[in-house]
């Protein structure tokens, strides 16, 4: 029996695809730090649960397709946080970031079509664009330029007849990098030049560290007809099995097509947007004490890192991974001998391999992805255990 | 700016398009029975939301991509009842139904390719298969043959090389056909001989009324490799806001391929799986009970349907649905005449147009379907409001 040509295209998450093997590692007694998944440890605010244990209905009944008000409302409050006006109309709830951005490439991209996107990149772009027929065309970046790409000179010349979006993802997954606004402002014009749509994935937005701003593509209004913004509670509130991602856009034409595919599919889980609203008003007292926190585990990581002899790592600006070019040839090899063949003091550390965050075949097979989601000590911890395998590995290979 | 061929294909909901004007109806002081959507008044079990309230978690986390352990062995129980095995890996927990059904045609669809399907159908299955750029090819039916479809001569004339696809609702929505067993094997007969694929979505399983049995296509284990069973909490349940579905399928390879997109999507909302955890537990007289409500409400709407001269509908098996044939020419505007127009004691009623649960242009004009989803004194009210509203119609027309 035969499938489809698209998902046999697909990829098994590179993300998930050691967990097997980390499985047996632990099933053996060994601790393993996971730096490999970006589930945080943070504590979900209480008020997300309180909403729910609070909420009374005889029926728990179809939310509109576009999203319960009491929870639009208080995007729109959020938003003005950062002098972004923004309309019920002008947002979908989406089940995460992940369907809001299905939703996004479905509305914009026929089958053969391109859209740009900076790489390493998060690797589910890959499973999203393809549904939809669509293809990445990779802005190939590197760790020695701290994963950069917002110059013309990087962007204009991958534009070609087939190109239908930019897409950016700031701050970065798997980078850290942050875009300025004067960045934003840069890919904004090449896009209006080749009349491209920007999507926006913003889903870090406030993780933005050291003098850094909270920048987005919301903040500049004379683009805003070909902006379309990519939002979640996953990270920013540490909710990741909430499940409620928005898709922005002051495009009403824009809205309006994305809103066939919204209510074919009904709407959202009711309880996790009640409980989501609740989230959206917090004070911004929140989000400086949880940048705090990242920002302190980001400063470890890097110092960590920093000690192993050959390694190649900006200090990143933003998000809670940093990718870096360890002084190994093949990382994937190295991350099978972390888990099957060492130990110090009966611990080892698992990471992502960056090379399925690369389209370009070939590259990042000297890449890891961190994720900075536990606390310190476990950060340090788990960084040491990088550097004393990196030892034990080049010993055994004979280096 | 320009959209994607498929979102520019692709109907807003023919069965919310008339909400504007029940509102502006609903607003001037007018009472609106809703029999347009198949959303029940029946109570939730407490049970998911007790499950919810004394869920406790410091961090709301990612759960699994395939569903928690907690739902998925509930599931496994639940389909005991009816003799058929399931084990953990046969399943994807999907945010409602409506993603079952959009990963498996994104799992088995390649752009151009066909899937047979009853007409008239649940209408977002064209929104659903258009996403992977396949397309419906109708079996059609007809009221005056209570909407039956499962013989040779129906279907395998319309088998090409580009089908890869039959697609059965039962029990039916809009039409409330319920397959019998003998059906369901001829059905996967003709599959195996052309080899394709069955998609069985069967959400409103238990809702089969009279002498009829409960029925599935995964009670015919000799045809297991080809069946998938969309299956939700919606409707069983009356849980619709709790968008907990179910992709089920005791082939391996298209579980492997179906799970690359699950991943992708990372999962489905943890509060919403640990509540329906729960309803699935719930004792077999629950099952009894609902019956038994929506047999006696789809006894008050026929009784009163009858009453209307001229009228087409053979009583239908189950599911909460009925589509019958007015004798109006135009059914759309007889309902915007009931809205706009019509009073009968300040009450007027709303129903969905069937037109748009057709493939084939033209047919279903003058058909509605109704969703007695209300308690029976209401039903009867909006049936009754249906009989008057069309002597005042006709008088109007100078019939």
């Amino acid at each position: 029996m035969k499938f489809s040509e698209r998902v046999q295209e697909m990829q098994f998450s590179p993300i998930r695809r050691f967990n097997p093997m980390a499985i047996k590692a632990e099933e053996s007694g060994k601790k393993v730090y996971h730096l490999n998944i970006g589930q945080p440890d943070v504590e979900t605010p209480d008020c997300f649960m309180d909403a729910i244990r609070a909420y009374q209905a005889e029926v728990i009944k179809y939310a509109e397709s576009g999203g319960i008000t009491d929870l639009q409302d208080a995007v729109i409050d959020y938003y003005k946080l950062y002098g972004i006006d923004f309309e019920r109309s002008d947002m979908i709830v989406t089940n995460g970031g992940s369907e809001a951005l299905t939703m996004a490439f479905l509305t914009l991209v026929n089958p053969g079509e391109e859209v740009l996107l900076a790489e390493p990149f998060y690797t589910n772009y890959h499973t999203f664009l393809t549904s939809a027929g669509g293809k990445i065309v990779p802005i190939t970046t590197k760790a020695e330029d701290g994963f950069s790409y917002a110059t013309r000179e990087q962007i204009e010349p991958l534009i070609t007849d087939k190109t239908r979006v930019i897409c950016c993802i700031s701050p970065g997954n798997p980078t850290g990098n942050v875009l300025t606004l004067d960045e934003m402002r840069l890919i904004c014009e090449i896009a209006k030049e080749h009349d491209l749509f920007v999507i926006a994935d913003e889903v870090y937005r406030e993780f933005a560290y050291d003098d850094r701003e909270v920048t987005s593509f919301g903040m500049l209004p004379e683009y805003a007809d070909r902006v379309i913004i990519i939002d979640s509670v996953s990270k920013r509130f540490s909710a990741c099995g909430a499940r409620i991602g928005l898709l922005l856009s002051k495009n009403k034409e824009f809205m309006s097509m994305a809103m066939k595919i919204a209510q074919a599919r009904l709407c959202v889980s009711t309880v996790d947007q009640i409980g989501s609203a609740g989230l959206f008003k917090l004070p911004t007292s929140y989000y400086d004490e949880v940048k705090k926190e990242y920002c302190g585990r980001r400063d470890v990581v890097y110092e960590e890192m920093m000690k192993i002899p050959g390694v190649v790592c900006q200090k990143p600006g933003g998000s809670f991974y940093m990718t870096v070019k360890l002084p190994v040839e093949n990382v994937e090899d190295f991350l099978v001998f972390l888990l099957e063949e060492f130990e110090d003091n009966g611990e080892s550390v698992m990471f992502a391999p960056a090379e399925g965050f690369y389209a370009t075949p070939g590259l990042g097979k000297d890449e890891i992805r961190i994720a900075y989601v536990l606390n310190q000590a476990d950060m340090r911890r788990g960084a040491e255990l990088i550097r004393l395998g990196i030892e034990a590995y080049n010993k055994k290979l004979g280096k």
